[in-house]
């Protein structure tokens, strides 16, 4: 028996953390609750969608007929400006209630005027015009703000409110928990080997091969060592690369390709629209020096056995930590041998 | 307006992370997923259910006809003590791909004979017993392993593949990712105060008042004000208690009592049986001082707007950090306004 089909801890070096792997832990019953696989086929457009092309949205305002992308400011959004009055910046002085205001700003990037399609369905122009609108959104806001946060949550069970395929951006000046802790973690590296955390990582993961799913010149896709979630993956340009806005036109093209394949391959695991949460780490825009930092994106899939089963992180991984029971080589083997045609298409 | 009507952050002063908060949030519009509430009545027993007293379990053991709580080791524990042969025991010499052999043992506690049975709805007695149970396994496998995990994972909404009541003891050497944090950040505490960081927060929030949810001589249970989840608390000891296995029979029966009070109060917000997923904190048994630590658990009920909306912890919240709508004063007021006579009981 190897080393990692007994129980085992990895550790996260850009967090910091522990998960624990239970490879034996797969055949336990299961009588717990179960998803609903959603099987329906959407409609390109839906009358009462606040995303689709030309529809009301909450406060009355009417979305454009619009072609390929659409941003927005978000009508809900957890983070905006009105608040930059100095009176409300306040630290409080003890350190047990320590609290400070934020300012930011939330936008909704619609991915698509047809309801119908998510991510692995778009053709790879579709795709690279998503990048390009990210990339844009992130020049824009970085002129506001240190820190930008793209992402998607896809599927309801992801607690996606709207099918419509989209994802959101989310700015503010301060560096949020995990950008901070992956920012220290990754200069502290750099102190020690004068080379990025990631960029010995992904040439380690090459060479090793076991873990990559997919990669072309400028980005590569592997099931981190330490993955928590079990099919979880991690995206990272090939190239220094240290922020969003910093891609080029052949990079947003070939990351389009790319992703759009790691998401076909999602999809047809279970043969179903694959949930996940996805999200870009950038260097926060504000560091003397950001010479550490490469930019990198995480897809946190929560399914585990079938469309229906998903992992639950609850009570030992709210307490203690991360566990998982399909090692992640396991899951690297079953992604690498997902098809790269998407179902929906090989159906036909 | 008051500071916390902004949006602002809070810092988890025993975990280092902060949370992103938006009361302004709570009107958003909802199309996304519902959770079923469990209405129905559950039968005292149920005959294919595992933990029920003279019932089959998995590996055709069966329970004894017990009457009170009962223990077993869990047939499909993340951990076991298999594995104990000093050639597993490795740790990797390259730190981004960092292991280590885990060894530990998981076992089940059930915490009634009646099926039907959750925590709010057992007697003051029933839950001494409860409490004892946890106690004597603590100190048992205290002297095997440095770190104990008791927690319970209630509802399906949190993953709990059994209704039948019950919770988990996972306990092992290694210090856990959450139990690192909390010791080093109590230990810096105390390093500057020279008294626990919790005995100086529970006496602040006793004088404030406005995050108590309710307390007797012993214990005290509080919305932190660093809570991230919607009606997330924090139960302390009130005296110099640092491990589970140290509770007195007195401070067990005061315990029983406000683990019902505080259950009832969460049941009768939606009024139903409220989902969370509940754990204890103890110091590790190894440290040489552990004068900084004191026992204390963590609820994390997921329920945000009523028996079926939870908040679900997705995109940023896992790419930056905890955000919530509804701000912990508000989350605590509700709670308060909770009656203390369980609903199904007032009802009859
Ligand atoms: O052990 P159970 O109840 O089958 O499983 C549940 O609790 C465990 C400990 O929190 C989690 O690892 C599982 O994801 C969850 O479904
Ligand atoms: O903004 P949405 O899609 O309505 O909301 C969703 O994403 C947000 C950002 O991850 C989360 O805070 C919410 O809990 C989730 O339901």
């Amino acid at each position: 028996m190897s080393q990692f089909e007994y129980t085992h801890r990895r550790k996260n070096p850009l967090t910091g953390d522990w998960v624990l792997v239970s490879p034996h832990r797969n055949n336990r019953p299961w009588l717990g609750a179960t998803e609903q696989a959603s099987t329906e086929s959407l409609p390109s457009y839906v009358d009462d969608c606040p995303l689709c092309p030309g529809n009301n949205r909450a406060n009355d305002t009417k979305n454009p007929d619009y072609q390929d992308t659409f941003v927005f400011v978000n009508d809900f959004g957890a983070l905006n400006q009105q608040q930059q009055t100095s009176d409300t910046n306040v630290t409080s002085d003890d350190e047990l209630f320590t609290f400070e205001a934020a300012n930011g700003e939330c936008r909704v990037v619609c991915f698509s005027p047809d309801h119908s399609k998510t991510m692995p369905e778009l053709s790879v122009d579709e795709l690279t015009k998503v990048v390009t609108t990210w990339r844009e959104n992130y020049q824009e806001l970085a002129s506001k703000f240190a820190n930008i946060h793209i992402f998607e949550n896809k599927g309801e069970i992801m607690g996606c409110s709207q099918p419509h395929p989209h994802g959101q951006i989310w700015a503010h000046q301060h560096a949020s928990s995990e950008i901070a802790k992956e920012n220290s973690q990754q200069a502290d590296y750099y102190a020690r080997h004068q080379t990025p955390l990631l960029a010995n990582y992904i040439d380690k993961e090459v060479a090793d091969g076991s873990r990559v799913i997919c990669s072309n010149e400028h980005w590569i896709a592997v099931v981190p060592f330490w993955a928590a979630w079990p099919f979880e993956t991690l995206v990272v340009a090939r190239e220094d690369i240290r922020q969003f806005g910093q891609i080029n036109d052949q990079q947003a093209q070939t990351l389009a390709s790319l992703l759009k394949e790691l998401t076909t391959r999602y999809d047809n695991v279970f043969n179903c629209s694959f949930p996940y949460s996805m999200g870009w780490h950038s260097a926060p825009t504000n560091l003397a020096d950001d010479s550490h930092w490469r930019l990198h994106a995480h897809f946190y899939p929560p399914l585990l056995r079938s469309a229906t089963v998903k992992k639950h992180m609850v009570g030992y991984e709210m307490m203690a930590e991360s566990q998982r029971d399909l090692s992640a080589e396991t899951a690297a083997a079953i992604l690498q041998k997902a098809s790269t045609t998407h179902y929906k298409q090989a159906q036909q």
